[in-house]
């Protein structure tokens, strides 16, 4: 039994509770508050369980699990930078990067290899995990921002051409499901006005 | 490509988004507010993925996450009962399994039955994932409760004797955690007062 390697997890695990108090633009289902980070990652983490189907190549559904639960920890220190902010944007991977330093160095060297790999592979965005990682973390806003009448869109003005660029990559996941936010989540929305032409 | 399964899997997905507002008695660590259901959910995902290596006997890793994940959505339409509402948990069983039914019923037959099943799992508490799931269960507040001065306890008078006969099965997923939580966060708060004797 090593105590300081437990010490060490039970640090981490404290730390992390402030992913909680960083606060996203999207707003939740019922239109009342915006969500944060913690309850984002829950909400992908689920989806990847029950979505893992239609993965345009085979994924490891634990991995990617992993790599959604712990993919924003970094903003505890980096703040969330919002997906249409393209001035917080030209700092963000360096204010993450610090993020990734210091946090996962909390936990003892092996995990905090395999933890800050899987942050890195997300950000890569090269492997079948990653690209599904992706594919959650752009579908699961903009489900919710169609589900609350495309508030946090009209807010922000958000125009189609911007949501297709941030979206270039995220059919890469998933034919299937990019389809299912297109027909039922963008196109209606653009019908409606919450998205610019 | 069956689009019932899609759409079925998709309104369950956005059911299950109401899980965000069900808040629970823990303080946050910074003791602001009071955490909900989703992000407790999170937050002890990937504690198990951090601890399985402490479970007294091995368990899957994605399906103790799974379990855990999942757990609480039958409060979306039971509520929270706090774990020392005597009152609130004579009715708990009935309105959690009327909110099961309903809610995991929206998904697709296959999906319904893992899931459904996994619920049932935890709440019989038999399997090493069950076991380990439980230890999670009780153990994040109770980390939540010594890192925020043990308030939840004071607010409810919560005592020793409580504490322990809610816990008397904590040890059955991990000896080396429950130890932990004793020797750091029980013991300590016994001798501020903030656990009644």
């Amino acid at each position: 039994m090593d105590e300081n390697r437990l010490k060490q997890q039970m640090d981490f695990i404290r730390e992390i509770d402030k992913e909680k108090m960083i606060t996203r633009q999207t707003y939740l289902s019922d239109g009342n508050r915006k969500e944060n980070d913690a309850e984002h990652a829950w909400h992908m983490a689920l989806m990847t369980i029950l979505l893992s189907e239609y993965a345009n190549e085979k994924i490891d559904v634990l991995k990617t699990v992993t790599m959604l639960l712990i993919h924003d920890i970094v903003e505890i220190d980096a703040g969330d930078t919002y997906a249409y902010d393209e001035n917080g944007k030209k700092t963000q991977k360096e204010r993450e990067r610090k993020g990734a330093e210091r946090i996962f160095g909390l936990l003892p060297t092996d995990q905090q290899k395999k933890m800050r790999g899987l942050w890195e592979e997300f950000e890569e965005g090269i492997t079948p995990e990653a690209k599904f990682a992706h594919t959650m973390d752009n579908l699961q806003p903009m489900m919710l921002n169609a589900v609350s009448g495309g508030r946090a869109w009209r807010e922000h003005q958000v125009s189609l051409s911007q949501l297709e660029k941030r979206n270039e990559h995220t059919a890469q996941g998933s034919e299937i499901l990019w389809k299912y936010a297109w027909d039922n989540w963008i196109s209606p929305n653009v019908e409606k006005g919450n998205l610019l032409k």
